[in-house]
């Protein structure tokens, strides 16, 4: 073999393992676009499905295109009875997304891709009944309510809130959860889609695919962060309290989640988006306290650090005044993610390679075998 | 972002993605070491188990460690009713690699690793269940059996033969799946083993990891081939028929399974060992079919490609001589695999930055936002 060249960094950073055409982060140290349309556009413009339909089928679609696509979605919305037999299975302290890993995974026995002609029925099908599966389990285990999945919601934006509350939500809640679903829908060679391109290189199946990103997504360092700072904002009573307790943390050099990013330099464009929709929210629920402490946590960490918001940080408190639980905003990210690291996993497809780089040895030159009675 | 540097080869081939001191892998075109032992060594002399404990604690066990070790497993191979429940929700034509995947999945909602200092306890109980979980599921489904899964069988090799055919299997059968065992454990930043990594380094649980690498390894390019192949070599009724298919294929340009190797370039070192005990087992059983279709189809490769025969050709006939249904095969990898699996996981544990490397953009450059109404 020859000789393997070594990386500059570890962790691949800076390195460049593939080419896509789905989306640029931080091109400028600011920007985030999808196939080209700059992500502030698509958060204030367009349903989440038009965005799914942009990513996965290569351009926007025209009014006929989205009303057929989003029929087609809300016909896939039900879960097979084994899937409810599985889900009912998991209890009710287990990590969420353990259950959606766990339910994408039982989803691929019943309804397996045989072929990947068949790939974009199987990425629609996740794209509607993974608001189901999270929301099915979570009434089951937590009120032992069975839901009724089939629900009458325009979009995967407000069938997510119907099944988790079991009602028809709110429409300016449906507005945020598209702009919600649109900001976490993509973004490069991100830990857990990579995790998606790897399992595609081998040519697997798209739920291995899918199930082994959530598995990824579910990592600390990677999904989590809002539900982190949402851990941290709701012990504080008011903005100076914030204040207070986060000049404390800094001067302890405490991590604080929700703030700065690997890849953007100066801000995060998805933070400006969800911001505004926190505070309208705010206006709606009457909050005096949340979205007042979250504001004063970003002047602080400004000010102290330099340190911008990134789209994690006032995702917390939206979904907070819309009633979800924290508990599910990682899940939330998965209902979104879906679309691009499927749309991932086509590309990879379409142009693959087996991943499969080299290592640096580390360990032992020869040992000699000691047969297990002379061993000490 | 800084300019990032493009890599010389597709798949990240032969480029370095972080260290191990687990494995070598063809370090002079054929070798394959675990922590610096030869693998040969390894599988004439040593039981699956002292293995395992090399490649997850570093050293070989000495006879009261490994005593210990293998009483700790045996205590672990019963199912918990509710993964019982799941897997009797799965239907018997589903692909077995999506019950492994699941089956996973599902213990970790139930067995959740909540600190990383429980990883070793983890990793053991998978060890110990995932024979459990694919045969319970395989007699269930096919033969409405409810194995008994609290065997008593002295060894994972025998564990899995015996919960495979509900009863005792015979002592070479038990010595073969030992060296298979080993054989398969690990080889190195193979793609399941990178997903594994790339999970880990979101500081993910271990059942994650495990889950992902398990859909990677699904893929027909990398696990799978062993069964290949015997769907192949089945066809066949003497080695004359099978040099002249395997001609036919060659002037064909068919895919031939179970040749070659990525990495090795002269031969494999797992190849011979296999073959021997395939051969044993040939002789046990009274075939005069299957060995030397399979030798001569070596042969034949050898003579018109310069091919060798790598780990998984040999594999087949063997599997197939203990009463192994074809669809096991990769399943067994599995149970392997999973000790070089989670040995990654814990190295990238134990010395982490999240892999999270960069894309070439190919798509478009801005494009316009065009409302709905005006799009074609």
């Amino acid at each position: 073999m020859a000789e393997a060249k070594k990386l500059g960094g570890a962790g691949l950073r800076g390195q460049v393992a593939g080419e896509t055409a789905l989306c640029t982060v931080g091109k400028t140290g600011a920007g985030l676009t999808y196939r080209g349309y700059d992500i502030k556009e698509l958060a204030d413009n367009a349903q989440f499905e038009e965005v799914a339909y942009l990513l996965l089928r290569g351009k926007l679609p025209n009014q006929q295109e989205l009303a057929d696509y989003k029929q087609k979605l809300s016909g896939l919305r039900e879960l097979p009875e084994a899937l409810k037999a599985v889900l009912e299975q998991i209890p009710a302290n287990a990590h969420p997304m353990d259950v959606m890993r766990t339910g994408c995974s039982m989803l691929g026995n019943l309804e397996t891709e045989q072929d990947f002609s068949e790939q974009l029925d199987h990425i629609d099908r996740m794209l509607a009944v993974f608001p189901s599966i999270i929301n099915y389990w979570y009434n089951f285990a937590h009120n032992g309510k069975r839901i009724n999945t089939a629900t009458a919601a325009d979009s995967i934006a407000e069938h997510f809130l119907w099944t988790l509350h079991d009602k028809q939500p709110d429409p300016l809640h449906v507005k945020v959860m598209h702009a919600s679903l649109i900001l976490y829908a993509e973004h490069e060679f991100n830990a857990s889609t990579f995790t998606a391109r790897v399992c595609a290189s081998t040519l697997s199946d798209i739920h291995s695919c899918v199930t082994g990103a959530i598995g990824s997504l579910r990592g600390p360092l990677h999904g989590g962060a809002n539900e982190a700072a949402m851990a941290m904002i709701e012990n504080w009573t008011s903005a100076d309290e914030a204040e207070e307790k986060i000049m404390g943390m800094l001067a302890r050099k405490d991590k604080i989640m929700g703030f700065g990013h690997a890849i953007y330099s100066t801000s995060d464009p998805r933070n400006a988006i969800i911001k505004e929709w926190s505070k309208k929210l705010a206006e709606q629920v009457g909050d005096t306290v949340l979205y007042p402490v979250s504001e004063r946590v970003e002047a602080v960490m400004w000010r102290e650090k330099k340190l911008f918001c990134n789209a994690d940080f006032f995702h917390a408190s939206a979904y907070h005044f819309m009633g979800i639980p924290t508990e599910l905003f990682t899940p939330i990210f998965v209902c979104s993610r879906v679309a691009g690291w499927t749309a991932h996993v086509m590309e990879q497809r379409a142009n693959n390679r087996i991943i499969r780089p080299s290592a640096e040895y580390t360990g032992p030159e020869h040992q000699d075998w000691t047969p297990i009675e002379h061993r000490e």
